[in-house]
C-alpha cells in the first residue's frame, strides 16, 4: 500500500463527463489498495471568468478580493469531484485550502505555502476515504484567503505530496510526459522515461509549460518523486501500465541510465531584446537601468553587460515580448539620468536552449551548439550558461530550423 | 451615527454594473456617517448553475459536498463587491461565512445559525471600513461549510444585525415593499407603511415571497427592526428618501396608526389536498397518517380530522403542488395497514388567507370573509385559523375572484 497524491488540470475537470472520469481513475488507485489524495484545478476557464468579472469593477483588482474570488473555481472542483466519488460508492470528502489547513504568507494572488497541517488528511485516509484538496490556494495567519498564482495547483499538490511524505506525486495532464523537446516543432521528439529534477527545473524556467517551476522547486527541495503523466488515457488502464507511463522526475543522477549529454531541447519564442548605448561605466549603473524595471514589476531573464570601451559600456538584457513596451517606456523616462546615448530594442527574438545533467562530464556542448547553429547560418545575439545549461537568443525567424537542427546534432531522436 | 446592515439579493447583484449600483448605494450610507454591514446573495442564477453541475454528477448530491459547491457563489459576491467599493474609493473588506465565524448546526443545505462572533466585524467597522459578508452560510462545529437553503441570505443579513445589535436591517428587493396584496392579482393593492413581525410572519409562511419565513423568525426573535426597500431606485436617491421607503417590520402594535381590521390578503396556488376516507377512529390514527408522510420529507400544511360517525373518520391534509404525486404513493402503501377504506386526492386547490393583527380585537373578520366568498359563489373545502389569519382552501380556479373580493370586502385599497 503506497500513499499517491492526483494532480488533475483544469482541462481533465473541464465537465461533469470528465470529472466522471478522473473519479473513476482515482478510484481504480484506491481499488489497488493505495490512500489517495486527489488536488484538482479549477474547471477550465473559470478561473479566467473569475478574473473577467473582477476586471469588469477594477482595472487592477484589489489583490485579498481577486483571491477571495478566484479560490472559489477549485473549492467548486473539490465539491464536484467527491460527489462523483461518492456516486460510485468511494468513501471521499473535500477540503479547500482553509480546512486543511494549508497556511501561506499573505502575498495575495503570488503566496508561498508555508505550513501545511496533514492531521485531517490522515485521520480520513486512515479511514478509507479519498481525501480531495483544492489546489492553487491557501490561507494567511490572519484568516484571509490566498492563491499561489496561475499554475499553483502544482505546487499545491507538490507541497501536500512532500507533508504527507507521499510515495509518489503524479501529475494528470493533457500531454503524456516531458519530451525531448516540442514535438510540434521536431516531430522526432522523444518522451523522456526519467528526468533529473534539476533538468526539469531548467526545462520548466526555460518555457516548457509542462510544469510550473515553483512546482518543480518544491519537489526538488522536499525531494517528492513526481510524475507527469497522460490524463487522456482511458482511466480504466491497468494499474501497473499507467504507473509506469509518463516521465518520472528523479532525484538520482547516476541511475539515470539514458545517460544521454543533454535531455532535451527548450524554447520560448516570445522574448524581447534591450539594449542601452553608450552608459557611462560606474558603479551602480546595471541597479540605475534595472531597479526601475524591477520596480515596474517587470522580469527580466537575460543580462549582459558589454565590456567598457573609454569609459563607455553597452547594456542589453531581455523580457517577454508582453511586456517590451512597458520596458521600453520605463527605459525613456531613465536614460537621461544615466546619460546613456540611446535605448534600442527587438521584439523579434526567440531563446532557444539545451538542456542536460550530463554536461557537467562532458565537454563540448557549448562547442557542439555553436557549430550547430552556424552550419545552419543562425547568428547568436546572446549567450547565458549555467551548470547544466546553455541558451542562446536568436532571430525569431530561425527559432524552428534551430531547434530541430540541434535535436539532431545531440542524438536525441534516438533512445 | 447609525450601524445599519444592507442584504442584496441575487436579482441586485446580477452583473457586474448592477454590483457597481449597489456599492454606489452602500456609499451613500457610509458617506452620510452610519457604519454599514453588508450582505450579498450570488449572483443571479449562480446557485442554480451550481446546483445543475451538482446534478450532473450525483442526483441526489452529497448535501456536505453540496454546501462545499453552492457557498461559492457568494464568495464571489461578496469579493466583486468589495473591489467595487474599494474602486470607488471606500475602504471595505469581504468575509465568507466562516472568517466571521458564523457558526451553524450540520444540517448541511439546511442549517441554523448557533452563534455570529462580532469581534472581527466590529474592529473592520470602528477603522471605518465597509463589512461585507456571504448571505446563505456558515461553518459548522467541525469546520465544514454549511448553507441555509434557499432564501437563507434574508436569515444571514437579520443575524447578523442581531448580533451586532444593529439599528436597521434593511433588505433591498426587487419589489418595493409589502403590499396588501400580490399587485399582480389585485391591480388597488397598496404598499403598507409598516406591517407587524406577527403578521409578516403569517404572510411569509402563507406564500408570500417577499421575504423567507426564517429571516421573519429571527428578525421577531431578536427584535431587530428590519425594513423591505427597492434595490431598483436611483442608488442617489436622497438617504432620508429611501430611509423612509418600503415596509418597515415592526414590533409595537399599538403603533401602527392604520389601524385597519386586517393588513393583507396572502395566496399560494399551488395546493394539493388528499383525502382519507373511512379510517378507524382510534388513537395514534394521525400519526400513523402523518408519520410516513413526514418521513418522505414531505410538508403538511393544513389538517382536518372529521368528527368520527360509526368509529370511522375521514382525515384530509394539504400538501405543496410538487409534492402530491409522491404524497399520494406513500399513502397508498400505508392505506392498508390503516385499514383505511379508500385515498382521494385533487391538486388544483388553492390557499387564500387574510391576515391581521387587528383580528384580536375585531369581531366578525371570519363572517365578513365567509358572506364575501359566498356572495362569489365561491365554495370553501377547507378552513384553519390562528390568532391573527384564516385561511380557507379553495378551488384554484376562483383564487383571483377570491382575492380580489376579499381585498374590496375589507377596504384594503384605502389608506
Amino acid at each position: 500500500m503506497a500513499l499517491i497524491v492526483h494532480k488533475y488540470g483544469g482541462t481533465s475537470m473541464g465537465s461533469t463527463e470528465r470529472i466522471k472520469n478522473v473519479a473513476a481513475r482515482v478510484a481504480k488507485w484506491h481499488d489497488a489498495g493505495h490512500q489517495v489524495v486527489v488536488v484538482p484545478s479549477a474547471m477550465s476557464g473559470e478561473t479566467n471568468r473569475l478574473i473577467g468579472l473582477a476586471k469588469e469593477i477594477m482595472g487592477q483588482p484589489d489583490p485579498r478580493e481577486l483571491d477571495m474570488i478566484c479560490a472559489t473555481g477549485e473549492q467548486v472542483s473539490v465539491g464536484l469531484l467527491a460527489m462523483a466519488l461518492l456516486a460510485i460508492g468511494k468513501d471521499a470528502v473535500s477540503y479547500a485550502g482553509w480546512q486543511v489547513a494549508i497556511k501561506t504568507d499573505s502575498s495575495f494572488t503570488k503566496a508561498r505555502i508555508q505550513s501545511i497541517d496533514d492531521k485531517k488528511v490522515r485521520a480520513d485516509l486512515d479511514a478509507g476515504k479519498v481525501v480531495i484538496i483544492t489546489g492553487f490556494q491557501g490561507v494567511d495567519e490572519d484568516g484571509n484567503i490566498s492563491t499561489l498564482g496561475r499554475g499553483g495547483s502544482d505546487t499545491s499538490a507538490v507541497a501536500i505530496a512532500a507533508a504527507l511524505k507521499a510515495d509518489e506525486c503524479l501529475i494528470y495532464t493533457d500531454v503524456d510526459g516531458v519530451y525531448t523537446t516540442d514535438p510540434r516543432v521536431v516531430s522526432e521528439a522523444r518522451r523522456l522515461k526519467t528526468v533529473t529534477f534539476e533538468e526539469m527545473l531548467e526545462m520548466a524556467s526555460l518555457g516548457s509549460k509542462v510544469l510550473q517551476s515553483r512546482s518543480v522547486e518544491f519537489a526538488g527541495n522536499y525531494r517528492v518523486p513526481t510524475r507527469v503523466l497522460s490524463s487522456l488515457t482511458d482511466p480504466l488502464l491497468p494499474l501497473q501500465e499507467e504507473a509506469n507511463s509518463g516521465t518520472l522526475i528523479s532525484f538520482e543522477e547516476d541511475k539515470n541510465m539514458e545517460q544521454a549529454v543533454i535531455s532535451g531541447i527548450a524554447f520560448n519564442r516570445d522574448e524581447a531584446k534591450i539594449t542601452i548605448l553608450g552608459v557611462p561605466d560606474k558603479p551602480g549603473v546595471a541597479f540605475h537601468i534595472l531597479g526601475p524595471v524591477a520596480e515596474a514589476n517587470i522580469e527580466v531573464d537575460m543580462i549582459i553587460q558589454n565590456q567598457s570601451v573609454d569609459g563607455k559600456t553597452d547594456f542589453t538584457f531581455t523580457v517577454s515580448r508582453g511586456e517590451y513596451q512597458k520596458a521600453m517606456g520605463v527605459l525613456d523616462g531613465v536614460k537621461a539620468d544615466i546619460g546613456a546615448a540611446s535605448v534600442m530594442g527587438d521584439a523579434k527574438v526567440s531563446k532557444v536552449s539545451v538542456v542536460g545533467v550530463g554536461m557537467r562530464s562532458h565537454v563540448g556542448v557549448a562547442s557542439r551548439m555553436f557549430r550547430t547553429l552556424s552550419e545552419e547560418g543562425i547568428n547568436i545575439l546572446m549567450i547565458s550558461t549555467s551548470e547544466i545549461k546553455i541558451s542562446v537568443l536568436i532571430d525569431e525567424k530561425y527559432m524552428e530550423l534551430a531547434v530541430r537542427a540541434l535535436h539532431k546534432a545531440f542524438d536525441l531522436e534516438k533512445e
